[in-house]
């Protein structure tokens, strides 16, 4: 989809959010005057790692055509927090490359610490738009685990959807993630974007933050949860479970 | 208000949050069955600070006549966030009240973690309620800290807006809190219930978690700033402030 | 204590850690080059809120005469983490206070972060070493309100030890606050310097960093909380709580 | 090595953690009196994400051959503070499996956060063992890479290094993690335990909780850093990213 298609679509759908309000808070550096350029800097003559050249993955499917998820609540998503979250990700680690020498050690952590949010924010809202799109109930290799894990695909969907009731109201992930230590699954708690299991491979990713549903749900994270399994992508979550399985194998 | 009043006005202002959807996740502990009234308890015989008795204070202003500021907003975010916690709250504080005797340490700090959640949540929650319900801009006792401290008042407010800006999209509080060591007021930055000044008086409250906003302004939360602003109590601001001020000159 | 007696100190203590070590890391600002300075500035034409003007103080008693904390661990603990905070928070708001006007929302908010951490270790550790230096067992304001909470002062123990027993191994403070919304007292749990009860007045605040027992101690945490005990300065504790109670009836 | 050539080795070193202190605290159920074991449970018939058997592994290399790292810090890190997160994980996880039927949410989500403190701890001190009892430079794959993404192995160095001296006094972890989005590896900051970029896998961990080197180093959080690194054993390193670049050109 392109900008203006976006654009185009937001103000068919009658999105409450202007583009423009955001384009300073969520700009990708290229309105910055000359003050914040000094300090957030251009890629020019960085080495790779300071760059910031991440790109905004499109959504993988029609935004109008989920269950029980408006397109706005799912353009505004997606433009705003998931796009949002690349583009400060990308002054971040310019910052990061344009630290003077003798930068300070607290300069170095407050900015890793952004980096990180703002990189399990991109990484996770392209798992979510990623595992969204389908339907169905939970079947091959993700059913598989899901019993030999909990005993049952709905004691598995017990555990994750309490996990996700916990995190209502507030902000968070809930997150399948293979491990490969013990070469089993395990639904994981995440109070923010920083929070994940360390060398884990995440297969299926819920966002419980408020953006995900209050446009949609006000507060009724139950509604909320109860249509995201509506339209879940349960091909996409296996073909991730194996791919993982099959890398653990190799390795 | 009671409760029969506001389930009418729910449904008056068509408010998407049916209370019925929430009475297992927000009770005061009513419908419990019995396994969990097992950890969780009753107040009977347990010392006061385990007793889990602190009362919802009603919203001390017309949820109706806010500026921009919908009455379907405020009072969702009264009844299920501000309310929601306050019975949670009470509800750990029995848990913690009949831990076993030896109960291992992470049983503790874990309800402990999510007492001091519920707790500051329930009292931000208060003052930030506390603070709505007016007009105006900043004078008296307020405006003239703010000079002192930052300048000027648009100076102390640019700060303000700023570190609320940086919450957008996610959870957090932005407090101007009193500091009896320095005798002066600052802004300070919360990215969750939990963080806090220690010692501090909360002055001014303005609350991030997109649940403040997202019914009313989606992603907007310049917009949710700006009508904030808009809704001030200076009076209450001020007599804090001076209360705080009072108080620090008698210890 | 000036410099030059604490280098004595530390010299003839054989305190593993040399000051020249640190003079990088911890320095006040005056040895930053010149692009570090051009971040984070000086406190010229600053406003007091970004002057960064905090004093260090001194230990409110003499480091070697504590029971079971060596004079090698408090004058580390004092010169490296406490005189550390204070210095790295003059650097951050006068960092804050030199931000662009155009100054990108996650700048602000990763440099108000970075404040309220050092902040409250700066106010935790002065009301930590205030409280140490005495001997006995609680009795007084604190005893009766120990016994009012907790049931008695045993009980109230209890509970705080095993909050401390739950960090462990980590970081974090254990802190009895005064609330003046319950008229009580309460322990709290705090993961890191940025947790804090809202609105509360830390009457006895014990450190459970690593730093504050692991010179003596090792990983023993119960060691180092029984050796805190036999040093609690109750007299000073008491007068806090008095006085929070004292302001809270003038309030 | 055996319980009773650890307990020996710590005898023979003097070391000043008495295992037996830590019997209560670090078991792994065995002592637990009626009332937990109710809570945390037995792992009799619960599914096996519930049955906590997560076992011990040993330290890879002869603790008292480290560089700069006394025998008595590693075998107080390896026991009291790995062993004692693989014990408590495994409390953690029957508990859960222990929840009743009609838990409340925060009573899912509280564990559920000790869960993966837990884990990760676990999972970043195998890492962070493994990686140690080498020496030498970087070089193969690892350099090559740091090379690819900051330019030169020493501009990773240094980067690597800044981000270590921001948790100084503190907390966390610093971690090079290969990412299967970028194809690279980047380095990360860590706070605490939970913080993980998502769907990376660690190739170098360096330990920054002050229980890696107070009993060594005090505060002196360089000179630990510096003993680090010439420790590192460059050849497990190398074989993980090998290993996790197979793995991302496979799936």
């Amino acid at each position: 989809m392109t900008r203006r298609e976006l654009r185009a679509t937001i103000a068919r759908t009658g999105s409450i959010v202007a583009l423009s309000d955001f384009s300073n808070f969520f700009n990708g550096g290229t309105v910055m005057a000359q003050d914040t350029q000094k300090q957030t800097g251009s890629a020019g003559q960085l080495a790779p790692a300071y760059r910031g050249e991440n790109q905004v993955k499109p959504l993988p499917f029609n935004a109008g055509k989920l269950k029980g998820l408006s397109e706005k609540l799912i353009l505004s998503h997606h433009q705003n927090n998931y796009t949002g979250a690349v583009n400060r990700l990308n002054q971040i680690q310019r910052q990061i490359g344009n630290l003077p020498k003798d930068a300070q050690p607290y300069q170095m952590g407050s900015l890793k610490r952004e980096e990180l949010i703002a990189t399990n924010s991109m990484l996770l809202h392209e798992a979510y738009f990623g595992n969204l799109g389908g339907s169905g109930r939970a079947d091959g290799a993700f059913a598989a685990q899901a019993k030999a894990a909990y005993g049952s695909p709905e004691a598995w969907e017990r555990d994750f959807r309490l996990t996700g009731m916990s995190l209502g109201g507030g902000s968070g992930w809930v997150v399948s993630s293979y491990d490969p230590r013990s070469g089993g699954f395990h639904n994981w708690w995440a109070f923010d974007h920083t929070h994940s299991l360390a060398g884990g491979t995440p297969v299926l990713v819920m966002d419980m933050y408020e953006h995900s549903y209050h446009i949609d749900y006000g507060a009724n994270a139950k509604g909320y949860i109860d249509a995201f399994f509506e339209n879940i992508n349960w091909q996409e979550v296996n073909g991730r479970l194996e791919a993982a399985q099959k890398s653990a194998a190799t390795a």
